[in-house]
């Protein structure tokens, strides 16, 4: 695919500008392993913003575009041309950026969540898997946790038994208005609370995505059915703030999923346990560094990233026990893997999130709205 | 009500033989502050046996009944009878023994689950309505948590604002059969699971009820509809051991209530958390002395039992700060607070779990095996 | 020694009156066993007030004495008299009183520290190992609690090798005066900093001798010479308030302790860490019913207190693991061990701290005082 | 002194090659903020070998050397030489490697400790500070996360109070060997136990530096005299690998060091208490972005790198509170710092540690080194 694998992959960036928390993410765990070389990039809709910022990275002027579809198609004509274009806009509008690029046989890195809408998610997920050319990695980053992939290995391995229960919760805290003043909010929160923007929900959008597919990357489960009841409890913001979901997985296991924009307190956690009949795991995004392994027989067993316990997890770590890392470490392992499988056509395995798990997040989306609607357990 | 406040209550007790553990709490529990002597007690249904044990814990021989109606009768009797009666029995029985006591007079601290089902709640409930003579205290220990009480108070002066979201769990490890050796487990659990014995439904009657409590008792806020899901996961033993339930509270709150005894690995967690608009509370068994206040604005709180950051609580500590109070001080603070109700005519509040509360954990309960059955959200 | 087994044991107490906080604990301790009643007591010098506590806790008013040397007479003389006295005085009086019951074949409970200096220690040793009819336990409490002596059980079992190095502290917070306000901290603490009262060292006597004892009583390790700085850190007190201490043990292992009441922000820490050649062990009080098992080779293992991973604990718990247990519970073990010795003749091994644990922190702390003012090792 | 600030810094390296870790560690932090590009290097005497990795990491050819004194001299004639030079070969090499490209006017990036011994560090701090042209930074890469500048931050404006007591310890488990195999160990860790390598001490100049740097940089104390015990616990390896050391600080306050390389159990902890008149604060590695402040006063605060009760420690934050950062991103803020210190002339503050720190933690170790054999008190 990739010719030469000395030579570091060209990348292009849609969306993450300036004021840009999640491009400035992807832009350092973009150079974290040196494998990639920011080219071009879409910053601003306006040319000259688009201009600013894109030099101001080290882009070429001409290689900074104010359109997605100009991008893909220019750089498509390039010989030193784009490998992989990194998608980071609103949700609603990742389906069609990504359809323009997979047009053009360039691979994708998307943000979550899949897509906007089902509609959306099931368009792009058949336009996927018809290029054979290009490859898919959706940036659900805590799946990349060294501890979590070890926690993911122990139960492929059996050690955690049959999983019969498995219990996931994301909350934030900022629908409430206390990490973020009123008087900005409406603006700074635009794109979280237009549906025209965010898509079919806000708060399973844009956190709980990520909880329910941690759930499934970590037991190896389906979700067959759920019950869930989305509501808006903030008054200052018009958004669907809050879900609670119950789960009936596909081997008959049960399991429940919480997650929030307005827990108050700076309360910001990512939290899974799973409980098998072997035992039970627990992680923690706080904590990132250490798996709580409880074996049904025996003391608890706190498993520790790159010590000998927890040999799997070496494989997805940079430094040594003892010393911590975190969120952008764990990111830079997607694009890390992702280099290595644009490069290599070996059948090595890779553990980054494909589309085959980004249109599983998009059909659970789906079932949780018709669910808390009609108020009744609805099929995935 | 009791004449001479500076002696001892006498106190019976039915239920909590030899080989009963809540039987040892409890009188652990009220020997703690010298409050009561033990002097009555049916301890078996073998007479035999009840002697056996009644005289080794120090009560005369002529006051160890094998019938609660004969010794209720027998009791109300004496000059130096029992004040008060500790119910200890498996929970379907629960009413039928209040009742014959609350007639003869005597005041009643049960152990939980209020009743075993519906019925015998309602039964009960109107009973001890009937008698303005007796009090009733149900032994929802954990409520008595200094911290907890200190949690109760935040709440109550409006330091976390309105309550919008709590989240509640209580979950032990025993069906799956690893804390319990499979050979014996029949023999040992009959009572926690044979239907007749335990009531409505297992897990609800034996910890969830618990749990429901607790969040009812911090945030002060009422049920109003659940939607439940009851199961049987673990297959070692005939018992529904797993139910998750979400609640919607009179004042428009969410909220959502795990338990479960299929939780493998010795995990054995009771942990609320409530969220208000203006902070967070959240307290957890395993560490009880402890309460984390997240403030909307601000560092994260640890209140600590006893210290002058948490000034309610050290009405219900006996020992200074920094040194860890647990499951059985906690305990005594009812037997502790009863007595002081019994003694005392005065208008002081006290903070024990009364029928009130019992009743509406019963109709939760009751709520939750419709709602499980149906697949819709029930009116408590 | 006891002749009657089932018959509770007559309890005599000097010291801890009305406002004495460690009286209240010792009195709770006795009680939660059932196996002790009070019966006779001096609580005061004025005759007066030692009756007016004395029958406010259930005493007779002939058996509320203001001399310890009367009741030790009286009391020895009755055929009811007491069995056991308990010493909650400050330490300077310790051996003087002691030696008054020893010589009346009463069994000695001392609160620690052993003696007030190594002058009262020598002949106070002497005396208890010269009375073969008495025995003698010193509440080193925290010895006591369940995971200590599960620590101390597999230290002892070869778990975690040879021992190379001990680290222990003990740290409080109120020579700087934020928990005590500073207008009646002179009259509260006066005994606390009058060394005609308090004995050698404040800070040593008052908690450094529990650090000093649970490192030894953990590691099973004998102090051989220590380097010690003693110094008065706070300005609002007149005491030794912090110490730091370098041990070298007889089998070579290395240790520090360091103690202080004047940490700021209400720390109130006793931590204890034992290093050996196969793992180390760490246990905090603040969170007691956990062992942390770090083995050379192998995940971290959590032992916690009544679970099927700590199977020693077992034997000084009461109730089921899950449950917290805390400071009485383990005040509380100290005196019904020493009940059972008593009245048993069998060479069951007991755990309680006896004297001659408590002669060798008294050569400790008297080690410490040399070290510090000479600043050289001196030989313990 | 740099003139064209847009664009990146030219990067030199001597060490860190192939199979050295904190080679990789500065390479990463060097990229994470875009603010250098690594041109040149020695990473082998060996020529070849030296080539062999530069080029695998993109270095041209010619500019791959294996000797420090010529790419000193080659570099420095070049119009596009090294701006600065990253040195992280063991400690006895650091001042003459230093001292060659300080006389080329090329800025230095030192890894600790400052030098191999007390004559090295004299005269490499002589040598920094005789060239006004060249900037000095020292990477004890722990001063450089959030919440320790933070803390910093609060004792400097007098949050604290008047800082009383110090305690820091940085513990590891390599001279055991248990995450070392005994056969390769001598081979692997030759560097380490060879004093003509490691210079002065191998526990302290490895490890005890940091922990030392820690408690001076966080409580701006100076050390003023030591008491120090240094000895060789481990039977496995040649060295001294455990060190406690008694600290008096020019302002009267007290503290205590403790750092070891034989703490069996994969337990890699450094942990940093500072105790004043005002309160106490705890950090520690393991839990990086969070700081425990204890007032002397009120509830006990836990400050979040980020969140709104620790602004401070934004300056030195990528990433939203919530999202753990670690080493990495800590390491990379001393890169970031320097890049900005030699691109700026304001007179901004920067918070890396300097050459004046780095000679401070030199003398510290030598006086440890002479305490530790005269079993005496010695001056800083």
């Amino acid at each position: 695919m990739i010719k030469n694998k000395d030579k570091k992959l060209n990348l292009g960036i849609v969306g993450g500008g300036a004021k840009s928390w999640i491009g400035h993410v992807h832009r350092i765990a973009s150079r974290f392993d040196d494998q990639y070389q920011i080219v071009a990039g879409v910053f601003s809709r306006d040319t000259k913003l688009s201009i600013k910022f894109g030099v101001s990275i080290g882009i070429s002027k001409d290689r900074c575009y104010s359109n997605f579809k100009e991008m893909a198609d220019k750089e498509s004509k390039r010989n030193d041309g784009i490998n992989v274009v990194s998608i980071m806009t609103p949700p609603a509008s990742h389906q069609i950026i990504a359809e323009a690029f997979i047009d053009k046989n360039i691979n994708i890195i998307s943000d979550k969540p899949f897509a906007g809408n089902i509609e959306q998610a099931k368009k792009l997920y058949k336009k996927i898997k018809s290029n054979k050319k290009i490859k898919y990695v959706l940036t659900h980053n805590y799946s990349a946790y060294p501890m979590v992939r070890e926690a993911k290995m122990l139960v492929e391995k059996g050690k955690i038994g049959k999983i019969e229960y498995v219990n996931v919760e994301y909350v934030q805290d900022w629908s409430g208005g206390n990490t973020i003043t009123t008087k900005n909010m409406k603006k700074e929160l635009k794109w979280k609370i237009d549906k025209n923007i965010v898509g079919t929900s806000a708060v399973l959008n844009e956190i709980g995505t990520h909880a329910y597919h941690l759930a499934t990357y970590i037991s190896g489960l389906k979700g067959k059915s759920i019950f869930a009841d989305i509501k808006q409890i903030s008054k200052k913001i018009k958004m669907d703030d809050n879900a609670q979901v119950m789960i009936n997985f596909a081997n008959g296991a049960k399991g429940m999923l919480w997650t929030s924009v307005m827990a108050r307190g700076g309360v910001y956690g990512l939290r899974v346990r799973v409980f098998g009949t072997k035992g039970s795991l627990e992680w923690v995004q706080n904590d990132p560094g250490y798996l709580r392994h409880n074996p049904a027989k025996g003391a608890v067993r706190l498993l520790e990233r790159g010590f000998h316990n927890a040999e799997f997890s070496k494989n997805f770590s940079r430094i040594k026990f003892g010393h911590p890392e975190g969120y952008l470490d764990a990111f830079a392992n997607i694009y890390k893997e992702f280099a290595s499988s644009l490069k290599n056509k070996t059948k090595k395995r890779y553990f980054y999130p494909n589309e085959d798990e980004g249109f599983e997040t998009a059909k659970f989306i789906n079932a949780c709205k018709i669910s808390s609607k009609q108020k009744k357990w609805v099929k995935i």
